[in-house]
């Protein structure tokens, strides 16, 4: 039976790349899409959202709008990745059909509520509407499946040298998120950073067709990052995530204790990893089968292409 | 016309009281009750507020129960203080009606979009559900008809050397609520020790008999502390921001900049109080006029005595 | 006998004041004035403490340059209080003598060690080379007669609503001194707007002669701030640290336990003071004898005013 | 001609290996070893300090006593890492000959001073003396030939899964270190890890014969980490800033902005190492060359084993 995946997250190259697989693996059913400022404001992303949703076709498939403003401080994006529009160079055409009514703090804890022990929770963004959900409603961490963040690093970040992007843009949020009563898998940079859509991959992306043209190969190849040691190319850092929910095969993982840095003059933000830890409250995914993961990936978007196509 | 005062507290000795002036006052119309952990656990509070809610009569009234936690930090009470059922030696008959369902949160929000520009919302406790609101409804600021909290100081706090209480067992939710795009009335301790039940106001809280005698006077006599400077009687804090929407004529005022401490080592949960600020977010009650104040509140507290009597 | 004091200080208009009191007092006996950067820069506070040596006529005390810059942070000067030149209106006659050879940190240790229990240690700038004195030789702690400073309140600061100018200004050299192992009497705020120079004290000082009119009015009178509560005319804050060595006895003390704020977004060089500690590292002054105070003073300027006229 | 090279330490298992490698390569002339506590406290390492040099041969090297506690924390030491004798398993004869007088700061200032553009100043513990000395006189910075630390890292820490034990032990220490007017060569542990002494290492230092077992063999082998990344066997870390100054060529830098993180609730005492930064305050080694690394030091150790057989 698929897994019922709901995601939360700010389109976003690579989280529209994220929506893509969730939609197109038969594996996973979204039930959702919620949004969160960050990556771009909230109106851009919840656009974003609304429009995949039409041009991928899965109008059924509610997107709900979410937090503006990640909880105590200023917002922060990162458009200088993402483009102005957060698609970098796509431009889909604009969607007929509205956000869901509500707000998605109320969305996530209702559709969780619903089904206790089912939905599998994936955030890949900042981690705003999860932590005003859990905190309205501390049961969400035992009633969800699992619960999945594309955030952090142990080593170094990408915002600022020790925090990466998501969690440097509401380290609150993170905090409270982390101290909840589950489990977090934590999709960081040390692991993302091994998923680069390098020459090899683009070519084979290439070879997928029109919605290649249109939508994969522009949100792959967008920016270029002279700062990533050993850069092949652009990381597909969202994706690393449902593709863990659909399959943790392909991921190597150590439990840890994350605490999140909130105080720090020059470390706000950072995932802070024990890896020995007396209480683990995380799973860190470290390796990933690099090529399996490339292969999964490819083979769901050519599924899509495919129907796409026709 | 009567202003409707939506409270949300943590009962609390001191906040009983404001729940007694709040309901006694004509002028006022309580429109809602909401609870938070703090003095006690969440539980006691909300029992304590649907066990005056009979006791005192005003069964339509909903009680709302709301977060049990700090935003990012572990539960601190003041059971030291407010003993640890909350009502010090008060004991009152069990409740036969139970708390609204649902979750304080969605009631403030609900409520105050109903009516914009109407409500009178008050704080007595913790803000972890103002913030919680705010967050989830921004405009929430933009609908109060006025916003006042009992917490925070300008001087010395009484949890720490720098910190009140309220502030401190939720610093977070404090700068959230403050940040908001709102006018915060604090009413601080340097304000509310002033407002101290001496011998004389005892003396005529007992003339007023049996509500005296099994409420008041025991919520306004449970501890002494040495600590605080010309000690003259408990001081009755809540009851002064309750006082402050009904009448705020009692009140010599200053407007003020205050940001919460987050960070400190020693002085989180502090109001930082700029009284010559370029922006101001707060109006800060300095003057209090003691003997109007003891009238006021002794002519409500009357009023409700012979209610109670016949 | 007269009590040797040592004077750490950044003149500064009340730093004159003090060195006036220190040098005119009979039962004082001043063995050497230290400098270091503060109220202006250290090149400014050395020169005019040589030249309010020869202005004075003590020109076999030592006058030893110190720290120019805060252990960690970037210098913050006064100069809007103090004028450019650290003394207001006043400018006095170049000096001719060069300042000691060598460093304050060295003086004060050589000093103290040289005569272990006799040396009273005063400080009224930041605390930068009382800092890295007592981290060079921790046991200069045990060698001082006494430690006093001015510094700090126990309500509200000066420099920030939470901290007072001298400890805001190093922070860290601050918790350094207040961690070491004495006992620090900390002449805060609180204690030195009780001795603000009014009307009345101007007029009697006026009536000293040339002394008043080239020196003492016009560091007593230079600037006027509209946001201390109760303004009866300027504060002489580092007169009473001197005063204390001089006069215990117009002075009422509590112990306390101080802790310095080096961490805040808002707080950072606060004093926080509690006053009912398990282990108390400070004595506080909290009640000056006002007009034994004025009295004392204006008792030792009389008697350097009439010498310094004939 | 040889490098003059002043040496601040804590033996220490690796610095001792340090001192071996600075007294035995005759491309270096070690002119002063000075203590600070760090490793074990300041009594142990000045012991061990006196008893290498006695051992070693260099009786007119001065030793020096510095800090015995960090500028503002409570001393924190590495005894479950280098043995409560902080030289493992290893015991040396007692000294005959005693500390220089005076204190680490003058020495290690006026050692600088007499020879401005001459002196390597290496540190491998804390950055107490250092700081001390720098504040005490700012124009070190700009009079020593280099400067060199092992500390920090720019991935993961070691006495925290953020800092490194020679940081950690005094952040603001560190931070006036990097702060002051010079470039710091930082040998962190991304660069150290690299230089572990293996089985092929052990087995040809064991070939070396008395001293081999006597003192670089246990000093080698101590300890075990299982938390290493890759542990191949014991990183001796002093040995590479040692060697730095030695063979700088055998090094890949890279220049860096070091940040020392003082205010972090699970940070404090990283080393924040911005790799593309506006203004550089240190040189990062990145790369070390084993082969030839090793091929140095063993050469160097060859040398003082056969002086030391004789």
């Amino acid at each position: 039976m698929a897994r019922q995946l709901l995601l939360d997250c700010d389109p976003g190259l690579d989280d529209a790349l994220a929506i893509l697989l969730a939609h197109g693996d038969p594996n996973l059913d979204l039930v959702g899409v919620t949004t969160v400022g960050g990556n771009v404001d909230l109106a851009t992303v919840t656009k974003n959202a609304l429009e995949l949703r039409e041009y991928l076709g899965f109008p059924a498939v509610p997107v709900v709008a979410g937090a503006a403003q990640p909880l105590t401080r200023a917002a922060r994006d990162a458009a200088h990745v993402h483009g102005a529009g957060g698609l970098g160079s796509v431009i889909l055409p604009p969607a007929t059909l509205p956000a869901h009514d509500g707000h998605a703090v109320d969305f996530i804890i209702e559709t969780v509520r619903a089904r206790p022990g089912t939905i599998h929770l994936v955030a890949t963004g900042p981690l705003t509407n999860i932590a005003l959900a859990v905190e309205r409603e501390p049961a969400l961490a035992r009633w969800v499946a699992s619960f999945t963040i594309m955030g952090g690093s142990y080593s170094r970040g990408n915002a600022t040298p020790a925090a990466e992007f998501n969690i440097w843009a509401d380290p609150e949020a993170a905090r409270i998120v982390f101290d909840a009563d589950w489990d977090v898998t934590m999709v960081g940079l040390d692991l993302t950073l091994q998923a680069q859509a390098n020459k090899g991959v683009i070519e084979r992306f290439t070879a997928l067709g029109a919605l290649a043209d249109e939508l994969i190969v522009p949100l792959s190849t967008f920016y270029f990052n002279p700062n990533v040691p050993d850069w092949d190319g652009q990381a597909v850092h969202d994706v690393c995530a449902v593709a863990y929910v659909a399959r943790p095969d392909l991921f190597e993982s150590r439990p840890a204790r994350v605490d999140i840095e909130t105080q720090g003059e020059f470390t706000t933000g950072m995932t802070v990893v024990d890896f020995d830890p007396a209480l683990p409250n995380a799973t860190v995914p470290t390796r990933l089968d690099v090529p399996g993961f490339w292969a999964y990936v490819e083979s769901v978007y050519a599924r899509v292409a495919a129907a796409h196509s026709t």
